[in-house]
């Protein structure tokens, strides 16, 4: 089998058909997984629910609105500061159908566990996920347990899957994206995949520096209540951060996102230890964290019910859209230059969620 | 880390605690699998929709009920005879919706991938699951991507989660099993587990053996329709046979289950392959076949009605519920004889699914 190509130094789109095997970065989130997505699955599966590539896919159902979203966890190590995968598991599918406008009532869990894994690591998993349901108000009704072999594993991987019914009336998306939108972040961005990876490589930091891993679903009940229709998409800029997200919407929505480089908010520990890890925050994963974009005549009544929120208390806005260069995304830095915040073809945080 | 315990000769449970690490066997199906979920996921996540423990679980949604279901395919190797990974993991979760008394309407589905793994293979893979998804109608909606690293996964495994629609007027489940219900099966048992066991041992057998990965939800119907009320429990008896399906349905409905061990369809290559591999198809996972149970005044007409539908041609009554050993499945032998088949504590198939 030849070996995959290196692809930290690669700037240029890979179309799929030119890698024979699947790298790190095909689960990164970025270009490679969006090449997946693009050339393998949708042509298979295709349908328009599954078109419009949102973090849940919304399907009419008995006259009401559901949502399904699903999400495979794979974090290394299982516990981290912060939380665990069991937490994650819960609130990032929680997250996913709460940024697609739904309301998050029911999740399933898809465990595949490895041979050897220790019962009492298993029992923290399903405990944490247990808080986390009760604590996003949701039910866990069905489940499925998997072993595999020593050596075909990690331990615990984790399927989550959602339905959740969107009740609110206006839709949410990347085609509702106007120039003049205003875009806020709820919190500091980078704590989760900076969290994960410090305990990973082993690093100490003068400040132990938390994953952000929390359910979003009652903050962003707040924006949609203060926007109303000028809520025009929502994300968790989880896998390759805020970079990321931003990138799939202005794509999506074929407009140009300008950043104030110096308005992002970061941990200073965060911006230490990204910096010591060759990290850029913007790329780095969020688990508690919502994008919102917003009319600018509603902005600051989303912005003020974002801060009441204690998860949104760190919000901030960090750019807006513009007409100019459609489909990138570019900050503005201190000095007044500008440069290109690009998709990431592959990932440089592996197994981060 | 002690060594697990070898369980092929137990025959007693195994409380939970007393094993500190995860054995093949709690993926089985069996007891351990039980144990699992009556001592770690019962209690956290505590709930009625769980705590009915079918194959999907339902719960009221806006005036409708709404079947979930959730299931891991970790089958080895990826493709056999008859079918694929991809295959599979749709077939098995339109079947639980299905056998839950659910019309099966949107999956979602949830990769993690091994770096290294072949995209042609993947691409095989997600063919299979499109044709399997046309064929049953239903829509993959929604679905995620991870990869793990060279020695932390087995090529590909698949997690499907599948929402359905609860049209049928009567509740389905072990509560509503009478003494005096009628056992049908669908058909020959044993072909899937013997058709994955067959090229995993590289044995050769004059007839190659086919797995009968199938989706049930039309046939399902049928049986519906013409049982209506009659119709007590439906499952699709995978992982662990119908051995597994039946004592699950006794022990529960606290009723007997007396089959009639000269009635039970297994295909003659099926029957030979089984005693070469040292297996008894009773507890050979099947992927294409559906267990009825319905009042005996109703019997024939449902009977008639599977043997109407392509996938129930072989349909055949295997066996009634009696007041006798509650909890307890009894096969009558041919020569007048009786012996228990119980519950098996681990799984005597790994990875079979």
């Amino acid at each position: 089998m030849p070996e995959p190509p290196d692809f930290s130094n690669w700037s240029c789109p890979l179309p799929l058909r030119d890698y024979p095997t699947i790298v790190m970065g095909h689960g990164g989130g970025g270009k490679l997984s969006a090449e997946l997505i693009e050339h393998l699955f949708l042509p298979a599966f295709r349908n328009d629910a599954l078109a419009n590539l949102g973090d849940a896919s919304i399907v009419p159902l008995t006259g009401t609105r559901l949502a399904l979203s699903t999400d495979s966890f794979v974090v290394r190590p299982l516990f981290f500061p912060g939380g665990s995968i069991g937490d994650l598991a819960v609130n990032g599918t929680v997250n996913d159908l709460a940024v697609s406008g739904a309301r998050p009532l029911y999740l399933s869990v898809g465990m595949i566990l490895e041979e050897g894994f220790a019962i009492a690591s298993l029992a923290r998993i399903v405990d944490d996920m247990a808080k986390a349901a009760r604590s996003a108000g949701v039910q866990i009704i069905t489940g499925d347990t998997k072993v595999v072999e020593r050596g075909h594993g990690d331990g615990c991987y984790i399927n989550t899957s959602g339905v959740g019914l969107v009740t609110h009336a206006h839709e949410i998306g990347p085609a509702r994206v106007q120039v003049g939108d205003i875009v806020i972040v709820s919190g500091t961005i980078g704590d989760h995949g900076t969290a994960v990876m410090s305990v990973r490589e082993g690093l100490e930091f003068q400040t132990t520096i938390l994953s952000d891993t929390a359910a979003l679903n009652v903050l962003v009940e707040q924006v949609l209540q203060a926007g109303n229709a000028a809520v025009h998409v929502m994300r968790d800029p989880t896998r390759g951060g805020i970079a990321s997200s931003l990138n799939e919407i202005a794509t999506a929505s074929k407009v140009g996102v300008v950043l104030e480089e110096k308005s992002l908010p970061v941990r200073a520990e965060v911006r230490a230890a990204c910096d010591l890890l060759g990290l850029d925050p913007v790329y780095v994963a969020n688990e508690g964290k919502v994008l919102v974009f917003v009319a600018e005549e509603r902005a600051e009544a989303v912005f003020n019910a974002m801060r009441d929120h204690p998860l949104g208390h760190d919000s901030t806005i960090i750019g807006k859209v513009v007409e100019q260069h459609p489909g990138m995304v570019i900050a503005r830095t201190a000095i007044g230059a500008s440069r290109v915040i690009p998709m990431q073809i592959g990932e440089q945080l592996p197994r981060i969620c």
